[in-house]
């Protein structure tokens, strides 16, 4: 894709490719009040003197204040928190309501837990496109030795869910299933009762069987992503492992692509798979208007009070 | 830590908290010479103009080529990548002899099988500590949809070791080690021939049965991080799975810690362990003068012959 037809849309898939840990970016407000959104577009710049940036969307809320701000910290979420990530990158009243915080010796918000944080001075704001560039200098910073929680093409991951994963497979009794992106859609299998594409787990690589199986099935393209969702089935008393997968073009040969806001009345085979299904929901969404776009955007995002599934 | 005694070794601990992906920063040089380099201080910028940004350290041998340079690509390593990723981080004749790569339009080698790629022209070079950060429009891009590598606390992690993970523990007759690091020192056990502290799988979470292992070895409080290495050994016909672990202070009850460039003449138990404590020496040298500052820096770094261990 060149310069003359780039697709916004394309290009943000293509900047996806690229894994990032996900920081939530909080400063005062002029009121005193703490403001914080999510973050994933942030680096470490320099260790002397200790600089660091974060990108900042033009269309936020908080430009304004976050621009003329003297103070803000980063706090790196740690893995546990996929939560405070998903409130701060929604339009939540009262965001620091459900999270511990304190404030740091400048008075930006520090939360509780996260895999480490820095307090900075505003150094200097630089004007990049439909973006600006917050570049801080770092005051005090803490490094709690938790790990990170990670993003990468849109989804979340972590250390723990391969924990959980490699759990289940000590124990046996494995279904593997698969969460099918094609451009933001989901593959569901079935008529008037839905479920995700799955197959029986036995030894050799996971995803290496699951990617067959689902090349088989659709007749498309796969490649397998990071896990999704570890859990053991109530009715099939099974342990599913769940991986996401991605497929780009053509129609499949079996089950259909769906927007995922279009199945709010959709009747799904397990509660499982209904909860899988509305996380997705979820994270698009938060995908498209969130994170990805290092702030949520003034634009009509409604709330989402759709529970989010297990992990 | 407050900035009156900010240790730059803390503060590179601190940023390693923070997730990334790995790249490989590309340009022609003024002989018309493909240069290149690790980075992982990159970061998406802006969609609509397209622009993203990489730091890259002033003590660069590439500096002056690279802030003059009218065009730069960014490769996104994919997770099969990790030796393009070494060896674009240590001082190798020619980088390129060993890669796969093609010009782009505007002459920037692209690097085949990444994750996805950027050619872009040079924005803007701003100047930020001991980095500069280099802003590009983006000219042209691809996504070939193929997952990324990971880079975190140091140390490599993909989703194709979590799936090998998941594959040995469905056969079973586990064992599960540690890579525990303290201040870039490694856990040994044993007099004369030298071990990692490991401990048998069993039903439950393989890192919570590690942790308690291990904090009881070592009476230490402990973190599990990434998965390390997955192998079947050659010896035991075990599966072993190994997880990189942090310690942060005290003495260990048993076994010691070692600088891994002291341990070239010791003697371990297995070639496997072997193996693994020679990429901990090389990977977190590369950490040090590598990956890490976004640059390999105009240092002594001596070339590392290492063989890298299997993953």
């Amino acid at each position: 894709m060149t310069a003359q037809n780039i697709d916004a849309r394309a290009l943000r898939d293509a900047f996806g490719a690229f894994p990032t840990g996900v920081t939530v970016v909080t400063a005062q407000d002029h009121a005193g009040l703490p403001i914080g959104f999510t973050a994933n577009s942030f680096t470490s710049v320099s260790l002397d003197p200790p600089l660091l940036l974060v990108c900042l969307a033009k269309t936020s809320r908080n430009f304004a204040t976050m621009t003329s701000a003297k103070h803000f910290a980063i706090n790196v979420l740690s893995e546990a928190q996929k939560d405070i990530s998903n409130t701060f990158a929604r339009p939540v009243e009262d965001r620091f309501a459900t999270v511990e915080w304190d404030a740091g010796a400048d008075g930006c918000p520090i939360l509780a837990d996260v895999a480490a944080w820095f307090e900075c001075g505003m150094e200097q704001v630089i004007d990049a496109g439909d973006h600006v560039i917050l570049m801080g200098r770092i005051a005090s910073f803490h490094n709690s030795g938790r790990n990170g929680l990670g993003y990468a093409r849109g989804g979340y991951f972590t250390p723990i869910l391969a924990s959980k994963a490699v759990s289940a497979a000590t124990e046996g009794n494995i279904e593997l299933g698969a969460v099918l992106e094609r451009d933001g859609e989901i593959l569901l299998l079935g008529e008037d009762i839905f479920a995700l594409p799955s197959c029986e787990g036995r030894e050799g690589s996971p995803t290496e069987i699951l990617c067959d199986y689902l090349q088989e099935l659709t007749g498309l393209s796969v490649t397998i992503g990071f896990l999704y969702s570890v859990y053991e089935g109530k009715s099939d008393g099974k342990h599913h492992i769940v991986y996401r997968a991605f497929t780009s073009q053509g129609e499949p040969r079996e089950g259909r692509f769906f927007k995922p806001d279009a199945l709010t009345k959709t009747r799904f085979k397990t509660s499982a798979t209904a909860d899988i299904v509305a996380r997705f929901a979820l994270e698009s969404q938060i995908g498209n208007f969130g994170v990805y776009f290092g702030d949520e955007t003034s634009g009509t995002v409604r709330p989402v009070s759709t529970k989010v599934a297990r992990a």
